[in-house]
């Protein structure tokens, strides 16, 4: 395929364009999106309109442009994101309806928590988590839970740092973050009190594959004094229930 | 960008690679997705290779590629599909509840019912529907109501046929299908008895943005001889309450 001077190929200066496009951000025009990927404006405006063309960006009434339908329906109808999510989602909907708060599903994705699924009734409180939106590992309960069970060669990478603080209970040090993975790998799941934000506690449990392996983080987020124990083993039950739901015998 | 001796853009190869998987093929090798995208054997591998170094498939144990978690990131975090579905989702989550049959969202996305989201209890029947897949709009509710509000070129395109029979009740007739849209518009929903599976009947309402066009459908899918009264009225509420998640002035 045809590269730039730059040797880039075109796949990546398409992947530069979609990456311009976050949840906060989700329409621009052509000369922003040029800008933001670092592309010649008459380049980016090419493949803006090539992107267009083929439906996979949508053009508004102001002349800027958004993620097409068809993007969204390309990458989701054969994704494994897409299995996980709905094998999931009957029982994160019981976790949400007897624990009453945020209830969400996470997979490890280039050394942070990626978010498929987050459920909220109409009384949750405040949560930062998005779909398809990301959290750092050391942070958020599910990065912790993802982290612990975790190849050793991701979980150096982590400690080696930075570790960003969010709150002023963001666990910053190393030696105190790998007992906290111990802990996680004794107990079988995370709690984390106010370490992504103040005035919460995430709480976490593994989800494995047929294999024992980890593949996911099912938790919640409580408010910060809440006792955990009930969330805990409404997590554990859906978790439970999932995996039954995931493996290759499932009816 | 560059474009092939056929004339067709980069883009395009990339969508036509994309457009080979589906719900029910989800892991390819490049040799496969070469032949059903009508491309040469070099010019799939050479894609392919890029859209796994881009992240945006991802090779597994036995040689195939499948569609990536990165790819969904990206077309989902800031997808219009996303917003209308996490507006949606709450009160969708209380359809189900109460009614304790499937709950969907579609909206008109080249001339089908694409579906945004599909909510099924553990003890739910039988269902076509998938998230991220299509359905006719002649023979669901939910594509009866979104043809039902469309505009009248659309209409007219689609009662000039082909109208699919999927069961002996699909309306095949265009007088007949006009006849039916005529009854949604009086009716403000649609009730599909059989006409996409002989067990069951679809029930949909319009869910409309603050200028009062229909943005999309809700739904449910009902066992054939259950009465839809309970269900409509469900739906409806759910609508209002939707109408006002989105609309600008919510809190």
């Amino acid at each position: 395929m045809a590269n730039s001077p730059s040797g880039d190929s075109v796949t990546d200066r398409l992947v530069r364009v979609l990456e311009t496009f976050t949840p906060t951000r989700t329409a621009q025009t052509a000369a922003e999106i040029g800008r933001r990927a670092g592309l010649p404006n008459s380049t980016a405006h090419r493949i803006v309109g090539e992107l267009v063309a083929a439906g996979l960006l949508e053009r508004d009434d102001a002349g800027r442009v958004r993620v097409g339908m068809r993007l969204w329906e390309l990458a989701t109808r054969s994704s494994p994101a897409l299995r996980l999510r709905q094998a999931a989602l009957p029982f994160m909907e019981r976790v949400q309806q007897r624990v009453r708060e945020h209830t969400q599903l996470a997979i490890l994705e280039q050394d942070e928590a990626l978010f498929l699924e987050r459920l909220s009734g109409t009384e949750s409180g405040a949560n930062v988590t998005r779909v398809a939106g990301r959290l750092p590992l050391h942070a958020s309960s599910s990065g912790l839970v993802l982290l612990a069970f975790a190849d050793r060669e991701l979980q150096e990478r982590v400690l080696d740092g930075p570790l960003a603080p969010l709150t002023g209970d963001t666990i910053t040090d190393p030696r105190t973050l790998r007992r906290k993975l111990d802990e996680v790998r004794t107990l079988g799941h995370a709690i984390a009190p106010g370490s992504m934000e103040e005035v919460s506690t995430g709480v976490a449990v593994p989800l494995r594959d047929a294999t024992g392996a980890v593949i996911a983080a099912l938790s919640v987020v409580l408010p910060r004094e809440a006792p955990t124990e009930p969330a805990l083993l409404e997590l554990y039950r859906a978790a439970r229930d999932i995996e039954r739901a995931l493996s290759p015998h499932a009816g």
